[in-house]
C-alpha cells in the first residue's frame, strides 16, 4: 500500500514509470548550453501564428503530439491530461490541447506546474484510476513579459535579478508499468510567502518556498541531500539558488555540491544576456525532458530530487501592490531500468 | 479496488464521504431565493478591503476556516487543500488560503473548479494519499466583470444571455470515512470547443461540455437521467439550461424533469435583474454547499449527480478573437447517513 511519511510527504507502493518524455523550445532555448538535448527546437519562436499566446499554444499541442508518439501511445490510450501554464487562465494549456479528446484537469501551480502534473499524476495511477497519464506545462517570453512585466517593444532595462521565461513545452507520459525512470515519492509544497513584491526578481520570492520543501522532504523522509545524485530545482536562477545554498547551511544541510537549477542550466549567462538565468513552467518542465530525464534512462543519475518552483504572481496582484506568495513541489525519480524513450 | 468503468468515469472501492461543506456569499446573493440556506451572508461585498480581489481572497479565507469549523477539524487534520477561481493566476485562491499551512494542489477549471476539487479530491483520497482534504472555489462579481467583461462603472447594459458571476466561496471537507453524504462516482470531462466566442453567453459555450458529459456518463454506467433524483449543472443558466434539455432529447434522454441548475436557483430572474442566471466558480460551490448538501444529509435527495461546467476564457483569448472552449466534470454523491455538519 501507499504509505504516507510525513504530513507533506507520500512514497508509492510500486513505483510510477515515466514512459517517455519531450520537450520543444524556442529558438533562444536552442542556442543555449542545452540546446542539443532538446527534441524539438522552433525557428520561428512565434510559429507561425500572430500572437504569442497563440505561439505558446502550437508549443504545447506540437509536443503533447510528439510526447505520445514517444511513448507509441495514442490520444485514446491516456485517461488523464493534467497540464496548465502562467498565462490568464492558462489559455496555452486551453488551446494547446482542447482537440485532445481526453478527460482533462487543469493545473495552477504557476511555474511549479510540472511538479505538480507528475505528482498529481503520479498519484492518479498509483491510487489506481490511470493506467497512463499525460503531463505538462508551457510558457512563452513574450507572452509572459507582456502579462506580468513591461511590454517588450518598450525596451526597459531589466535588472540582474531578473530572469527570463523559457519559450516552450515539456511533457511526459506517466505509466502504471513498463520501462524507465521511475517516481517513487512526491512531497507538495505548501504556500509560502516571505513578504517580497519584486516581479524582477522572483528568485528571491521563489527560494523560501523551495527551503521549505526540501527540509519538509528531509525531516520526513529521513534522507539528507547526499542521498540524491542530484538536487534540481525550477527557476531560482543564480540568486535564489544562492539563497538556497545560504538558508539551507544554516538548517544544517549541505546543499553546495550536488544542487542546480534548470534556470541556471538552460542559458549561458555570458553570451545570452540571461541575467539571473531562465524561468517560467517551460523552464523545468523541458529540462527534465531534455536533460535529465535521458541520464535517468541511461543510469548516468540513479537518483533525483525535482523540484519545480512557482511564484503565484498575477499582474493585478502585482497593481495592487500584494506580496508574491510561493510554491515547490518535489518528486523523487529513481533511473530504471531499459529502454527510455 | 477502484474500478474503472469507463473512458471518463472512475467508482470508488469505498464511497468518499463529504464530511461537511460551507457557503459564505455576497449581499445579492443573500438576498436572493437560497439566501435562508446559505453559512455567512456579508453585508458588504468589499469585505472591508479596497479592492473587489482582495474581498474574494477574504470570502476564501472565511470560508475555508468555517468548513473547517464545521467538520471539528483544524488545518493539520488536512492532507492536501484543492481550489481555484477564475482570476488571472487563481488570486483569489493563492490570496485567500496562502496563511493555511496545508500541501496546496491549485486547480484550474474556471466554473468547472468545484467539480474538480470534489473529483480530483475523492480520487486522492480512495487512492490512499489523504484522510481529509479541503477543496473549494470562489468567485466576486466585480472583479470578474472588470477582467472579463466591461469595467462596471461604465453600467454597460447586459443582453438577456448574460449571466451575473455569483460572490461568495464554497468549500467541502472530503473525509476517508465517518458521516456525510458520499461521493461514489466521478465522470471527468474533455475540452468541448463548439465555436461560441461571446463572453455574453456562456451559457451556450458550456452546453455542449455539458452535454457530453452528461452522454459519457450515461454510457458508461448505464444508468439514466431517472436514476437520478436530481441532475444540476453549475452555472449554465437559462439559456445553457434550455440547450442542454433540447441537445439531450436529441440524443434520446429526457431531461426535462429532474434537471436543474445552479445558475438558476440562485437568483430571481424577475426581481433580481440576473438576466440568464448566476455564474462563476462560486455559483455551483456555494448552491451545492449551501442548498444540496443538507437535502443529500437529510436524505429528502438519495442520488445526485452534480455537473459544474466552467468556460475556459480568458479576457486575452476574446482579445484575440478566439473561441470559449468549456469543460464539465461530473460528481455523483448520493445521501449518507447519520448528522451532517
Amino acid at each position: 500500500m501507499t504509505k504516507r511519511i510525513g504530513r507533506q510527504t507520500v512514497a508509492f507502493s510500486k513505483p510510477v514509470v515515466i514512459r517517455a518524455a519531450a520537450s520543444t523550445v524556442g529558438k533562444k532555448e536552442g542556442e543555449g548550453p542545452l540546446g542539443q538535448y532538446f527534441d524539438e527546437i522552433a525557428e520561428d519562436s512565434m510559429m507561425g501564428e500572430d500572437s504569442w499566446e497563440k505561439a505558446e499554444s502550437c508549443f504545447v499541442a506540437e509536443n503533447m503530439a510528439l510526447v505520445l508518439k514517444k511513448a507509441g501511445l495514442t490520444h485514446e490510450d491516456i485517461q488523464y491530461v493534467l497540464c496548465g501554464d502562467l498565462l490568464n487562465q492558462c489559455m496555452g494549456t486551453t488551446f494547446g490541447i482542447k482537440d485532445l479528446p481526453i478527460p482533462f484537469l487543469g493545473l495552477f501551480g504557476a511555474c511549479s506546474t510540472m511538479g505538480e502534473a507528475m505528482s498529481v499524476g503520479a498519484m492518479l495511477i498509483d491510487g489506481g484510476f490511470a493506467e497512463y497519464v499525460l503531463g505538462g506545462a508551457s510558457s512563452h517570453f513574450c507572452a509572459a513579459e507582456k502579462q506580468f512585466r513591461f511590454p517588450l517593444p518598450l525596451g526597459i532595462q531589466r535588472p540582474q535579478s531578473a530572469t527570463r521565461t523559457v519559450t516552450g513545452d515539456g511533457a511526459v507520459v506517466l505509466a502504471k508499468e513498463g520501462e524507465g525512470p521511475q517516481i517513487t515519492m512526491v512531497t507538495t509544497g505548501k504556500i509560502i510567502d516571505m513578504g517580497i513584491t519584486d516581479a524582477q526578481n522572483m528568485g528571491a520570492a521563489m527560494a523560501p518556498a523551495a527551503v521549505d520543501l526540501l527540509l519538509a522532504h528531509f525531516q520526513e523522509t529521513g534522507r539528507t541531500p547526499q542521498d540524491y545524485d542530484v538536487i534540481v530545482t525550477g527557476d531560482l536562477g543564480y540568486v535564489g539558488h544562492q539563497l538556497v545554498v545560504e538558508l539551507m547551511a544554516k538548517e544544517g544541510y549541505d546543499m553546495s555540491e550536488n544542487y542546480t537549477d534548470c534556470g541556471i542550466l538552460i542559458f549561458d549567462r555570458e553570451t545570452q544576456d540571461t541575467h539571473s538565468g531562465g524561468s517560467g513552467c517551460a523552464c523545468s518542465a523541458v529540462t527534465f525532458c531534455g536533460y535529465f530525464y535521458p541520464k535517468l534512462c541511461s543510469g548516468e543519475i540513479n537518483r533525483m530530487l525535482f523540484i519545480p518552483t512557482g511564484a503565484l504572481l498575477s499582474a493585478d496582484s502585482a497593481v495592487l501592490g500584494l506580496t508574491i506568495p510561493a510554491v515547490a513541489h518535489g518528486v523523487v525519480i529513481e533511473s530504471g531500468k531499459g529502454s527510455c524513450t
